[in-house]
Parts: C-alpha cells; sequence; structure tokens
C-alpha cells in the first residue's frame, strides 16, 4: 500500500518509519530536505515539493499531512487541492482546529478530492509503541485508511478508532489534549505539595516511581513523570515555563459554546498562561488595590 | 510471619486473601462477625475482639488497621495502647488524616509501642494486582513491615515505598488521592464535552477504548473509565451524586497551609460538593441578584 | 435634538423616558405594539416599522437599537442599511459580540453609514440613576453622540466614555459583564458559607446591610443583594438556576484567545452552567469511575 | 465612656481618633512608644504597658486589641486575663480565626472577664468614613460595646451588627475577607484582559472612571482602583507580587469543612499563592512532562 506524508518532524518522520516497517511504500515530503535525506535509507521515496504527490504515486493517492496547524496547513490543503485529482484521499494527521477541518474537506470535496481528520496522539514514543488515533471520516475514506491506521496503532485491533463525520476526529483529538492538560496540572500540583512539605524530606522520584504500581493513578503520564524525576528531582536549569499549543484553548472555548463546565481543564490553562507572563498586570493591579484600602506597601520591582 | 488485620471490609478482607496466599498467619477482626467469618476457610485466625491481639500473637506483635478514619480508628488505637505492650507495631492502614497518625505515634512511643501509617490505593482490585503502598515509619518499624508491604505490593520490588517519617505516608496518600480527585475530574470533564456534542454522535465506550492504547491520556483509571462505558454510556439510573471522602478536602486544606496553588484539585473538590446539593443557596441567590439588577424573571421551583 | 430608539423592552423604553424627560425628540418602535404605545403618553413618536425611521427623523438621523443580540439585531442592521442615507448614524446600544459590530460597522460603512456601538450598563434602575456607558466610535460619530450620552448618563461629566474605535464600546461592555459574573458569584460564595454555618444562626439580610456602610466589600450589588435578602432570605420558592447570556462566555473566550488567565470569571461560568442542568454526566461518570475502583456503591435515580 | 485600645497601627490609631473625635475617654498602648506619642495630643491617655489598664481604667472597664493575629494577639489576651478584674470586657478588632476567638473567650469566661470579637472593616478610610463593624458577642456584652460601635460606624445606625455569639463576628469577618479576595481578582482579570486587547488602546483609567458611575460593577474598590490608575495605569514600577494574610486562606478552609464550593474566592487564593513564587516547581515539571512525551525543548534558566 501506497501513501505520502508531508512533513517529517518529529511525529511526521517516526510515523514514516513505523509505516515503512511494516511494508508500507511512503513518498515523504519536508520543508527541510535535511529530514527528508534523513529517511532515505530506511525506503523512503523522497520529495522535493508537495506538488510531486501528483506524479509520484498512483492514482487514488491517498495523501497524510502532518504539518503545524494554521497557515502551513492551510497552504498545503489548497496546493493538493490544485495538485490532486477526484478521487484522491487527504488526510491532516495535524492538530488542526476541527472546524477548519471540515471546512477544508468541503472544499476539497467540491474538487471530488475526499477528506479525513485523524487525530494522532503518543508523542515520540508512538514510533516504538505505536500510536493512538482518532479519525473523523465518511465510512468509505475510513475504510481506505483502515490497514494504515492498523499499522500505526500499537495494535491492529487497539488504539484506533472512527469517531465519526469529518470534524470528529480532530474533535476528539482536541478534547484529548484538553484532558492531558488537565491530567499533567493534577500531578504538578500533587508533586508541588509534596515538595513544599519540606519537614517529611520527600524523595519524589522514589514516591512517584512506587506510585506507578498498584496504585489509582498509574498512569503513562506518570511512568513519564518519575523517570523524569529520577533524573533530576529539583529541575533547578528548569524554566517555570509552560508552553500551551491550539486545543487546550480550543477545548475550552468549545466548552463554553457547549455550556459545559470545565473547572480543571480551564484551571490547567490559566496556569500555563501564568507561566509564561513575566509580570502579570493582575498581581500588580492587585496589589495597588490593596495599598489604596489597606495602605499596604507595594513591592517594588528591583533595578 | 504474623500479624492482625483489624477491619475486614472491601480493602481489609482484600489484603488478608493476598497475605493468607503468600503464607503469611493472619489474625482478623471485624465489627461484623460475617466478615471474620468469611475469611476463615482461607486460613484466618478469628479475633472475637480486638483485644486478643495480645493473646492470640506472639510478641513482638504487629497489628493492621484497617478502618475508617476517625473515631473508629482513634477508638482502636485507644485500645491497643492498652492491651499491647512495648516493642509491638501498630500499623494505621486506612485513610487517617496525617496529622493525626503523628499525635497516635507519639501517645504510642510515650507506651513503648512503635507505629507506622501506610497508605494503601489499589481498591478492589488490589486483592489480584497488588496493592500501591506508601509508608511512613521510623526506620526500625520500616525494615519490620517490608515483607508486608512487599507481599501486598504488585511486585517485591515494585509499587511500595519508604515515604518517610510517622505522618509522612498518610500524607503521600493523602495528596494521591487529591491527584485522583482532579484525574477523574479531567476525564469526565471531556467526556461530557464529547457526550455534548451531538451532531457528532460520538460513540464514548469506542473513544475510550481507543484511548487506552497510544495515546498520552492512557491510564487505570481511562481503563476502567473505558470498562464502565462499555457496559452502559448513558449512565440514566445513575444519580449525579459524587460522595467525597476526607482526603480531597485535607488536601485541599493542606495546600492553604503550604501556599500551593491547587486549580484542578480544589476544582474537583468543588464539583463533588456541587454534585452532593440539591438546592444550592448561591445558585437561588444569583438567581435573585440578576431580578434586582436587570429586571430578569427568576425561575420559581416547582410543586 | 432627534433619535429613534429601535427597541422598547426593559432597557429602550427606560431610555426613551430618560431622554424624553430631558427634552430630546424619541421615536421608537418595538415588535410589540403595546411597548410603543404605553410611550406614546410621555412624548414617544411611534413607528409602526423600522423603516419609517426614514421618513419620521429629519437627515442626517441617529437610529439607536436596543434589541436582542444576535439575529434580530442582525436583521434591524441590514434593514437600516437598506433604508438609511449616507451620513446616518447607528448606534447599537445591545449586548453584541463586539466582532459582529466590526463587521456590521464595516458593511455599514460601504454604504456611507456611520456607526458606533455603546455598551449600556445599569439594568432597570438605569431610568432613574442613569445609565453607565461605554462607546467604540469614530470621532466624528462620538462627537454626535455626546449630548445622547450626557443625557442618558447619571450626569453630564460622569458614567460615560469613549473607549476607543468601533468595537472597543462592546468589547468594554463585554469585560465588564464578565467581571459582574464573578463579583456576583463572590458574594454568592460568601452568604453560601455563612449560610451552611449553621451554629451561628446568621442573619444574612443584616450583615448584608451592615456591609452595605463602611466595607471594602461594599458595592451596589450589594445593595440589591441586601434588599433582596431582607425581602425573603431562604429563598425557597426560587429555583437554584441561573442563567447566561453571551457575554460572560465571550469574555471567557476572549481570555483564551488573549492568553489571560480568567480563573474568577471562567469559575463563575462554570457555576452558571452547573445551575442550568439537572443530571450532569460528568458527575454522573464520576460516581460511575468510584464505583469501578473502589466498589463504592452508586446512588440510584428514584422513580 | 471609657476604654483602652491595645495596638496604635494603621487600624487602632485611627479608630482611637475617631472615638477621641466624639468624646471617648481613650487610653492607648503600643509597642512602639511613638505610635503613642502621636496621638498624645489629641487626648490619648498613653498606657507604657498593657498592664496599666488595671489602674488607668475604671471598673468595669472595656480594652479593645487591634494587634496582629496570632502570637501578639495571644499574649496580650494572656495579659488581660491575668490583669484584669471579673466584670472586664475584652474585644478582639483584629483578624483572629473565630475558633480562637471562641478558644479565648471561654478563658477569659472562667475568670468572669467577657469577650467579644468584632471583624473591623475599612481600611485606613475608617478614621474619615466609618469602620464596618461584625460583632460576634453575648447580649450583656453586646450592649456594652453599642455605643463604641456607633461611633465607629460611618453612621450610628449604620454599618455595624451583632453577628451573633462569640466567633461569628470573626467568622463574618472572615468570610468577608475571602468575599474581597474574590472581588479583587475579578476587577484584576478583567482590567488584564482590557489591557491585553492591544489593538484598542485602552485608557484604563478614564474607562475605570466611567464604570464608577451607572454600572452593575460599580463599588467602593472600584472607586479605588480608579484613583490608582489615574495615578499611573502602566504600574512599572510595581512588583508582581500579592500577599495574603490569614482570611482569604481560612475561607477556602472553611469551605471545605462546610462542603461549600468556592470557585471564586479559591481561584483568587491561588493567584496570589502564585504571584507570591519566583520560579514555580508546579510549571518546571509541567514543562519537563512536554519534553518526556513530545520531545517539546525546555526552556533554560538563565545565568
Amino acid at each position: 500500500m501506497e501513501l505520502a506524508l508531508i512533513g517529517l518532524g518529529k511525529m511526521g518522520s517516526g510515523m514514516s518509519r513505523r509505516l515503512l516497517k511494516q511494508g508500507f511504500r511512503v513518498a515523504g515530503y519536508d520543508v527541510n530536505p535535511g529530514a527528508v535525506a534523513a529517511l532515505e535509507p530506511e525506503g523512503l521515496r523522497p520529495l522535493k515539493a508537495i506538488q510531486e504527490v501528483r506524479t509520484t504515486l498512483t492514482a487514488p493517492r491517498i495523501v497524510w499531512l502532518m504539518l503545524p496547524a494554521g497557515t502551513v496547513t492551510e497552504e498545503a490543503v489548497q496546493t493538493l487541492g490544485e495538485v490532486l485529482e477526484a478521487g484522491d484521499l487527504v488526510v491532516d494527521g495535524g492538530n488542526a482546529f476541527y472546524k477548519d477541518s471540515m471546512r477544508r474537506a468541503a472544499w476539497l470535496e467540491a474538487r471530488g478530492i475526499q477528506f479525513a481528520d485523524v487525530g494522532v496522539s503518543g508523542g515520540v514514543w508512538g514510533e516504538r509503541h505505536g500510536y493512538g488515533l482518532m479519525m473523523g471520516a465518511t465510512a468509505a475514506a475510513a475504510a481506505r485508511l483502515e490497514p494504515i491506521l492498523k499499522a500505526l496503532a500499537p495494535a491492529p485491533d487497539k488504539g484506533w478508532v472512527h469517531v465519526g463525520p469529518v470534524g470528529a476526529g480532530h474533535f476528539a483529538k482536541m478534547v484529548h489534549n484538553g484532558i492531558e492538560y488537565a491530567l499533567m496540572q493534577a500531578y504538578a500540583e500533587g508533586f508541588e505539595i509534596l515538595r513544599q512539605k519540606k519537614e517529611f524530606r520527600i524523595d519524589l522520584a522514589r514516591l512517584a516511581e512506587a506510585w506507578r504500581h498498584g496504585t489509582v493513578i498509574r498512569s503513562w503520564l506518570l511512568d513519564l513523570t518519575a523517570a523524569a524525576l529520577a533524573e533530576d528531582q529539583d529541575l533547578e536549569g528548569v524554566a517555570p515555563y509552560v508552553p500551551d499549543s491550539g486545543e487546550g484553548r480550543w477545548t475550552v472555548q468549545e466548552a463554553v459554546d457547549l455550556g459545559v463546565p470545565v473547572p480543571t481543564i480551564s484551571g490547567a490553562l490559566w496556569e500555563r498562561f501564568a507561566s509564561q507572563q513575566e509580570a502579570r498586570y493582575a498581581y500588580k493591579l492587585l496589589a495597588v488595590m490593596r495599598r489604596a484600602f489597606g495602605g499596604h506597601a507595594v513591592k517594588r520591582n528591583e533595578g
């Protein structure tokens, strides 16, 4: 079976390798030629431009995007809409907003091109352990993609699901990431409490390792956390800065649209926002308010 | 090796069986004689009263409590303080507040009796899979308990940890449960969003099952959730009522004492509180405030 | 000075009266003829349709909308875009989303028609005490509207502000309402704590009344709350149901877009959402999870 | 009427002046002799030690404490318990935890000494405008204190209330401050959103000033905020650091005890905690978790 993978970053390259190892013929493109070249020894057919999918693959084609959400994905879809033929199938495996995916599907469909949105989870570990995959697609497109999903997933019958129509895949992945934010924050709060309880001098690495077995809170995130703490539990060189990608934000905004209370998912998002700001205006204003009514001194910035 | 288990409920009976199967001599007491009788065929030596630990066990004794936190545990410790001899060791495996454990340890120590607090996680699954165990104890007490922990844990070298001095075990278990509250709430929020997105008609059971493999959010709680959803994802007969035990509350109160922000753990706790109230005063008052400034009609109670 | 008011509900009728009393010539329209008729004795010139603004007012006209946000406002703007002439000025005093206002302004501007968005606060009390007004408009439009704002405001130099360009008025009003949600929730939480502290048998009405004077938390919302509690502090007939309008939701979504942590505003919104649902799926799922790991009984729905 | 004021800081000195101006005979003590000396020209009778209340005042005496909660108040009560006579009355006007006040009342009562807890709000403005006062006391003690409360309050019939038995005054003040935290945070969030919306270049000082009149969110805190913003809305020299005193913490802990959800009060408290920490461990751990599963680079600390 044949497909092209557009975008050979951390996720795309791992997926290429997993597919190549299972006998898929994979053509690949990346804006960075080095990423393409690195996979050639493993059997990847190199593409010099997205447009080459037309000549390199045999129709009906499958082109799977693993690109940053937003402009990059938008432009790739535009290009494919012009290059591909009716009957071809575009898959967006990136983290696009599900409404964008629905719009792109409609635009491609008007050209006779199929579209599927497949949320892909698993990070850098997916290549070895298999990826979690959530697909939004018509029944026809889903049937075509099934062999690929079975190969990418941890096992042919595990870890992939046809969630619903186009859009549902990225919707499910968005919620997955929203949950992920809150799970991470939950552990982070717990470990901060333990660390602040200085009188007990708790070895967080040993505790996290023990928690991995037999407890109610065991999880893959805890496995990773335990490994990280085992390496360094003081984290002195690490900046207290937590980026956020689109999905946590979208999850909260969708929850608002749907009228669903999401205290932990939003709580986790606010914490990330807070970590990203060095001198929060809200805090300054609170300090000034306290001074105004109580005469409390305000701490001044140094320098 | 020999010990007595006081309290043979869901946790205590499972632990008894796990220990008996591994060749421990276990004496057992429960306020409910049926719970004792049920374990006799499996080798449990029955106790008719807590006081019998004195005559049934050989000194130095180990008496392990698996009782509800609060009065019941308090009274049992009092009784043991009077019945046991110097050199005996009392273990509280229940969910006591760690400061109570520290107080009890000091009281027993004045009588020459050792004390250890061991948080036990794993629920009804622990008997088969092993329990997660977090011990607070002196080095001497810890050494005495090690064989028991190794037997109760999923494997001799996994799932148990000597966290620190007396109190540290229950402290770690408290934080474990605080994290647990937030993890559960995270999943609950995610699944509620998915369910409210009616247009996608997402099969939550299939999605949860797929999420168990390869995704970042896989966990034991997700395993259980997937199983529960597979059985019934509409949950129509289930009342929207979530009890809380002490540990979620204590975790938030400790976080306050330590100055640690816990938005997800507290968010999860507030949700449980909210689920427990049928006619929240705060909501009524908000409705009345809206009427007061905006002339908005207030919904009236029926009947 | 002359203007037309479209929409004579609680807000629009109060504003009409306030303007009529100060000598403005006000034409008025409402989908409900009774609302128009009720104001005729006070000097309102009745309009039978929005289109009549063209013939009733002298150019350049000012037409002020006080309509529900969404479709109703959209259609009114469409109508005015077709009916009005270059140089006329449309004001939206409703609670539209600021991006809709910006879009409408651009659409009208293409027809030579000016647009201003004016957030109006004060509820049913504004007629007597004056309204708080936040205007988004060009300098030219702002200058034209100044006399009206001065008349609607509590005093000519108080309670109105030209916030910025088109959109800024509704943006400021949106944030105002977001703050309002959190303020209301803050009081509601406090009073619920006081009420739950049953041993002190606190008279909430007397306490709220005392708090109105001299304390740090005195406010207009507290004035209203005290009045409501004085009337009935048990609120037995009041359903625990709190509606939400668009602005609380938009504020949270904007905060997400801007990367601003809003724990209290979002917390207040989640509470309103929670109040609106009778049998939350999230709670049911949490109950089922607890059963799954701990064997805890689940409360069943009655009937 | 005669009383002694112990503690002549910002609050105590303002109260002394307000009482002296209304003809009360006030004796005063402060650990800082300068604070006593400053009030002598206004009529304060200076005390060189707390013990002098015995000889300076005529029995039955009233001694009003305005001291920092905790050890300082505890020691003063101890001293007074030894110095005073049956029939004397000790008032704690500071911000003590209500359970401490109940304990102290019981201890004093055993010596025949009365006790009342009076929460005092109003900050540095109280001297001029009057204080908000919440009293917990027996009917007898309340009757004795009534003239003093009437003098301290904004008006004899406004701003003071006998909330309930001993403890109820400090309980009400605690909740008052919890509400205050959330109100402040609500405004801070709103203003931060406005400020981040850079395209509108909103003048926060002018907007805050306008909001003071006619809007639903007008309040005394907003008055102060507007004044502060008028002086400096960039707040560049202000450190983003917000202290917290005991009451916000106690309010959350009490809410936990009472099972009352307090998302906004706790949200405000977590924000203050977060502002107090320079390099939050939770954020570092989140950054490390992201690296662990996604290979995301971690920002390093500089230097």
